[in-house]
């Protein structure tokens, strides 16, 4: 199937600069485009491969109009336009609705009849499926939960007692939300179990990636907000709330009771502790370890970067010997006055 | 369901200052606490939420029994208490004895009548199942695996092959035990694989989060201690092994080989290193980088915590230029002297 | 069963030193192995076990060869012996062909009949599987993938649409290829999701360990090289490129568009940027934080070391203070001059 620059553009809210009715089939990377394939510049590493480009088009910026060797389509946000027009090339797949003959339902479940349950799935008593969820192969959804208009487990999900996801949510496969928070009181030596009795909420739009955990609270739910996105092997605390529209890329930890803000951008492997509160619009730089809470918004990081292991091993030591130069320069100091 | 004061006392060893027949159905916090809900007083940072609190009783050390608005019940470790009364008013969830009729069951694995075995469960060849185990939906127990009396493995676990689990565990989704540990050799530049022969061996009352993954020994078997909490996303290499109430938060890595003591609490993010050795009643605070065994008992740390990115950016410099720093004081000393 | 000495070394290309005709069951260690037993000595902190073991025979290189007690195999490289003999000693287990009566295949893929297709497995549309594949128990198969001869799938596996795996690889539970990429572009204050319309591409050979995640591609496809080993719970980003036997161990997290070289070693914990380029036989040792493109071989780190937590307190002060000091430097060098 093919669509013209004119429909594309038209998606897009663009304008074209070229022909209106050349025809284009998907998209590729500037580098490796065929004539029939559109492509895209929105950041700035790959501009040094436009001019040469041998796409039948390129969505690009005013600015970049005129490196653009064949048709363009100008936007202000080239890769938001992106977004959108590879999703008109590359409709979401279509699941029919029903129960695959190998599912195991407890009969107590309410799913909606344009809902599509998949190979082997697993929905215990008393959830409520709504319509247009599809549930992937092997999920398992326990007592209890509901799942909003809209929303699909991919596969492998496991979904713990009384967890609500709100609609048009993605779950990746291997993804698990509500198990057990972490729990734990010592009682003389012997730790005994903390009874985690509160439930996880999701709300609507969110995407959770593959084998993301996120626990059930102990008292009161874990909450995730609104527009939510959440990058793989994310690993969220009991009572954690994640404010509306945050994003988190892959294998970022935070603790139990910690609550992160609206609007937030956390790279990856960020470390948040527990009991912590971070606020609105901050961002994180990958692998920055949180350890006190964030009150205002702005750009936060920690970490040193990778040198070479032998500069490392030095680099090291002078961080040892600190304190020794420290006391080295108040001497020079008191000598000198 | 409606508990008087006086039950909940009795079971946790505390004294009820106030009306003992006072009746509470759940727990919540002291802040969102309704009057037929009991609370509890643990970690100081909510002390501030005490006194307003309209919680028809809390659970309080006789410290704070001053400022509790309303019924209090005092015991000497609140979060102790609290965790057996929540386990009081909330019983663990009973399963029916039997087998699914989706399950697929190796005759020769031995299982206890009195074990719940769940949908689309897998059981190979030469399993042995005690008493009371539940075996969740879809989990994987591959063969010559044993598990013992009164151990939950809630959903969606795969146990490889001779993986033995004591009594009492509770293993959340995701959790993967005796899988491959990582053992390859350098033929001439080609990597080949080290057959990964023994297998894990867990002890009595362990937890284990949700998609943590605990490998298969090389040659000798990966241990877990007895009393061992694990949470999420935790990996555990070959022939690692896991001292006795030893308690680790989410998203640890232990490399293979290591040995660590028992009562240590190590911290969300750590990661130790293959073939080391740590002591007894080590603390690691979160994200500390272990890369040398350590032989005394005691806390200890690692890391930078966030600053500023425009400070951070700074800082790194500096700490590259510490080497020039040390430099030029050496240089100020030789003047002066 | 039994093997003798002579047979060992022939299969390892290696000379024994004593009775050829001794036989031996199984590898121990040098400390616990019994004497119908081999060992090995490889890693140097193991060799004080060397002269005291009791193993009936030890393969070592021909520098340690006085100190074996008993019978010994002299090999240029024991680890890579050991290797091999451990497989002649413990042999893949067989699985036999054909598909389990529980497992949902569509008719529209290709099995070949030497395949072995476990209990509850998924297999959707236009799949291809080669000779002596095996899918163990549970695993899901998605819309045209393709299974390369001699694959292993252990269990639990969930491959999503049009992942390609080549010839003799081996994928351990809970291992996700090719869920979608995290690609989001934000529209105005709300994240919209890019599409991710490639795939992911693994090579021959190629080990990948429990709970391991490869996202597929945005645009083109993520891809694996020939011979790659990964451990457990890596995450590997959309579009990213790992080079020809490369070896990446546990928890390693890798972002976008990122290009590997060959050969590398990436040790546990590391976490590298997207969009960047590391060289061929680049070593990272465990936790280092990469934030650049690293375009030389060699090896590089970063990160600090565990130290006592009243140290790391002042460290981190010092730390702080860095700035200060250096300003204090250049007035005592102010002053000097």
């Amino acid at each position: 199937m093919a669509w013209t620059l004119a429909e594309i553009a038209k998606h897009v809210g663009g304008v074209v600069h070229g022909d209106e009715a050349y025809q284009v089939e998907s998209f590729a990377t500037l580098e490796n485009a065929a004539n029939n394939q559109i492509s895209f510049l929105a950041n700035l590493k790959y501009r040094k491969f436009l001019t040469s480009t041998v796409a039948g088009a390129v969505i690009v910026n005013a600015e970049a109009l005129d490196s653009v060797p064949n048709n363009a389509i100008v936007v202000d946000d080239p890769y938001v336009a992106y977004a959108k027009a590879a999703r008109l090339l590359n409709p979401v797949r279509v699941h029919s609705p029903g129960i695959a003959s190998s599912a195991v339902i407890n009969e107590s479940s309410s799913i909606h009849s344009s809902a599509s349950i998949g190979a082997q799935v697993v929905i215990e008593s008393g959830v409520v499926i709504e319509e247009n969820v599809v549930i992937g192969p092997h999920c398992i959804i326990m007592s209890g939960s509901k799942i909003g208009a809209g929303t699909r487990l991919t596969a492998n999900i496991t979904l713990c007692e009384g967890v609500q996801i709100g609609q048009r949510c993605t779950l990746h496969p291997g993804v698990v939300i509500g198990a057990d928070g972490f729990g734990i009181a010592n009682d003389g030596g012997k730790w005994i179990k903390v009874p985690q009795v509160g439930s996880v909420k999701i709300g609507d739009d969110v995407e959770i990636g593959a084998n993301t955990t996120i626990d059930r609270g102990a008292i009161e739910d874990t909450i995730i907000g609104q527009g939510v996105k959440l990058d793989n092997q994310i690993q969220i605390g009991h009572n954690t709330i994640v404010g509306d529209h945050t994003v988190i890329a892959g294998c970022v930890g935070i603790a139990g009771s910690t609550t992160i803000g609206k609007y937030c951008v956390i790279g990856g492997g960020v470390g948040i502790g527990g009991h912590l509160s971070i606020a609105d619009n901050v961002l994180l730089t990958g692998m920055t370890m949180v350890t006190k809470s964030i009150n205002s918004a702005g750009s936060y990081s920690s970490g040193i970067p990778a040198e070479p292991t032998a500069l490392w091993h030095k680099s090291v030591i002078r961080y040892r010997q600190m304190d020794k130069l420290v006391a080295k320069v108040k001497e020079l100091e008191a000598k000198l006055s």
